[in-house]
């Protein structure tokens, strides 16, 4: 297998989770490093000094290596626009469209073509911005065609693909609506996908309906998380916690006993910065989690309503700037923790054995993530021991 | 002289003012546009089905066309780095280093080489997300030699090259300073600057001072230009009004009175969000000063210290999500009032006889400058009729 070495790195970022422990911090940072690729897969790290000989060399110049970003939180197979629907809210005057629903009309009307080539465009530049997994929900089709042929297109992606039927009831009684999502919904999506989730929220599902959906989900193969205390308290995190899923994901409002239980249960509080920034509600505590001992996760939750960034980089800025994380946080959340939201331990760290995802900076330090906000920072992304 | 039709754009902005006054828009956008290039200028702008036949042809494939963005307020000659300040900064704890003084020990000690390829590398950086026009400041010399050495560099990527001495006082008595300001090192700045500015603030120059500076400034045949009212209320915007300044940045702390004299005066209000975003302080209230009828720029500040963003795209998704702009302001404060800003009236709008100075979005409008933030949208950038 040809081998690769990528040397004059000038901080490579590993995560290593042994640093960590002992003290030698949360990224596990070697400086003046190398990294040594075989094939898809990191064979060795280290100082540049020591490094061994290899096929092909790489000179990084000096700069920031790190673990490609894993966004374990994104909805983008869809149709449509909803830029003047922002534009109304940031002006804060009235809007008469149908938010959600008109996404789902848009994707309805779509073709397998148009929605696959829509997913494909975001997913290009949710590369050239550094992220090398990403998770991609169902959601806006929420018909038994439309969620299975969502999920079809995503797995072209994607192992990461999300059965979200129960995004909203998109029309007729909630209760029926749940039936179909746990019956023949459920069916004709589960071979498409490895998670189902809910959106679990005051005018979505309630905590008893979300537990049924996750329960049929479990029954059909499908690992279950959670869209959860994104508007207001409720019962989603708790459930979560209960459950004992992996991760919960928005946890913008959270009552002490919401955080005990995420402690308790060791499930990840996956927050989604873009989507404060783009509805200019409050920022989630994340300071108020890590004190706890609640591990945090990052992600994008691109979508055309709520938040239609692709940033991970926008995002880590975000998480310092307005939610009291260190850049050294903000940055293992979109990498390590992301993978382990995604239940993954082949990606989200540079050691050996983990697959060769990386993101060369433009930037000596992974500081400058937050220190050079909207800068496009990413130079080259690598995934499987290539350069894209 | 070569033509080139650029056809087939979805959105055009030109910032044609007649437009804004005879009820068509702010922005002045034509929708299926075309735009006539001639050389480096602008020769015709219109609906795509009325264009003139012209030597080449370029596709915009449906996308938006900007006028490219006028950043009015950059520290971009400098040497060193301040990641671990704004590190310590986020954190909320003390950081022991110079601030200032800490660049301008660094920007010393650097070669006319290293400076020059320092700046290049930021200009380059800019152009890439759109910035077609920039003023450079010097103000990390602060001696006779490295400030007119500072702002010799700068020349050499822009005409608006402004004379920063009054930066802070770097050491010794601020009297004596003044004196070094406004005679030997004006004498050796003058040749290489159009502009002149004052940091008057608390801390650094009051109003009496800021006034001697622009006064010998004029003298020396340079205009005036200030930063005031960033850190607290005081004298520096109603000094720059009753000087008939043509621009004041910052603006974060405005009295009734301050707001009713930029009024009065003409004086544009130079907004600096990415400022705000990196120091955590409170954003200036640009929705007080348009309704109030202040005319609002927005640039970058781009400086190693407070604000190490090179991003207008940044700048105007925070003024809409921070300080109350609409997309359209927001880009036609980063564009049109821009210029305006810098007394210029060839850049700024996609106008016959303007320069060809454009961005390509990779989008449909430009509101997804703000719908999609941290999104590098900018596809193409041309300078003087020519892609980059």
């Amino acid at each position: 297998m040809t081998t690769t070495l990528i040397t004059n790195i000038g901080e490579l970022v590993t995560n290593d989770p042994e640093a960590a422990e002992d003290g030698r911090g949360l990224l596990g940072v070697v400086e003046q490093a190398a990294l040594l690729l075989e094939g898809a897969h990191v064979a060795w790290v280290g100082r540049a000094a020591d490094a061994p000989a290899a096929d092909q060399l790489v000179d990084a110049g000096g700069r920031a290596v790190l673990p490609g970003f894993v966004d374990s939180h994104s909805h983008l197979v869809f149709a449509g626009d909803r830029a003047a629907e922002f534009a109304a809210r940031m002006a804060g005057t009235p809007y008469a469209a149908g938010g959600i629903r008109t996404t789902v009309a848009a994707t309805r009307a779509a073709t397998d073509e148009q929605l696959t080539s829509h997913v494909a465009r975001l997913v290009e530049e949710m590369r050239r911005q550094g992220t090398t997994t990403v998770e991609i929900k169902s959601g806006y089709g929420l018909s038994v065609h439309d969620e299975a042929r969502s999920l079809a297109v995503a797995r072209q992606f994607t192992d990461e693909t999300t059965f979200l039927g129960a995004h909203v009831v998109p029309e007729g009684d909630p209760g029926e609506y749940v039936d179909l999502v746990t019956g023949p919904m459920l069916d004709a999506a589960k071979e498409h996908a490895r998670w189902i989730d809910v959106f679990c929220e005051r005018g979505a599902f309630d905590a008893d309906q979300a537990r049924t959906i996750l329960r049929a989900g479990a029954a059909a193969g499908l690992r279950g998380r959670l869209h959860a205390n994104q508007l207001t308290y409720g019962e989603g995190v708790r459930l979560a916690a209960e459950l004992g899923l992996v991760a919960v994901d928005h946890c913008t409002y959270l009552s002490d006993e919401d955080v005990a239980a995420l402690r308790d249960s060791g499930t990840i509080a996956t927050l989604l910065p873009g989507v404060e920034f783009s509805t200019r509600q409050p920022y989630p505590d994340a300071r108020r989690l890590l004190d706890a001992g609640v591990r945090v996760a990052l992600a994008s939750d691109c979508n055309p309503g709520s938040c239609f960034t692709s940033s991970i980089p926008l995002c880590i800025a975000l998480a310092v700037r307005e939610m009291g994380m260190t850049p050294a946080e903000a940055v293992h959340a979109a990498t390590y923790r992301g993978a382990e939201a995604l239940d993954r331990d082949d990606v989200g760290a540079l050691l050996p054995g983990r697959r060769a995802d990386l993101v060369v900076l433009d930037a000596p330090t992974h500081v400058h993530l937050a220190y050079r906000p909207g800068v496009p920072l990413v130079r080259q992304t690598w995934a499987a021991g290539r350069p894209l």
